[in-house]
């Protein structure tokens, strides 16, 4: 099992608009995440300096095969037109990230 | 069982200390924090933000006087000042927050 924490902006005028969206997600966008291996999936925001943090744990053994599966899936395709325009990538995030990867400094079960 | 996510700021020039000192944080912190029904502590820095981010569950029934246990207890009194001064408060804190609390928008088991 792999935890992974992630961080990405949020627009300040869709803060409502995404509290609402996440309040109700598509099921089959959930089936994907889970038929992916992600458990316990958290997205918690902060105002206001308007930024989303992420977590979930990967329990899967393939992590690049299963990111492509839920790119892959046409509900997922059609959810993220929903959800992306709410969020600010950071200026700061590798190439290729949309949400910018955290580095884990504690764990304790 | 409570889920918390909380977010401070870390000084830039403290990062590599912060990450020894949470690389062996010591036991009897760690045993206080059980103690206080805190399970599941993770905490994950995003550089160059300068931001840890931290998430835990609480499965006691009374957080407030769980936390007082926590300030009491001569042990962790003693690691705080080691952990406290490399973390910069959020300018928007409410009053008495330390690390400022997050709001919950989306979970997944």
């Amino acid at each position: 099992m792999k935890r992974m924490g992630m961080v990405i902006g949020i627009a300040p005028e869709r803060v409502a608009e995404y509290r609402r969206l996440h309040a109700a997600v598509w099921p089959a966008v959930l089936e994907r995440i889970a038929a992916s291996g992600i458990r316990d999936d958290t997205i918690y925001l902060r105002e206001p300096e308007n930024l989303l943090f992420a977590s979930w744990e990967y329990d899967g053994s393939e992590l690049e095969g299963d990111r492509a599966a839920i790119a892959a899936d046409p509900q997922t395709q059609r959810w993220w037109p929903f959800a992306d325009p709410c969020q600010r990538p950071l200026a700061s995030r590798a190439p290729g990230e949309d949400w910018s990867a955290m580095e884990e400094v504690l764990h304790v079960d």
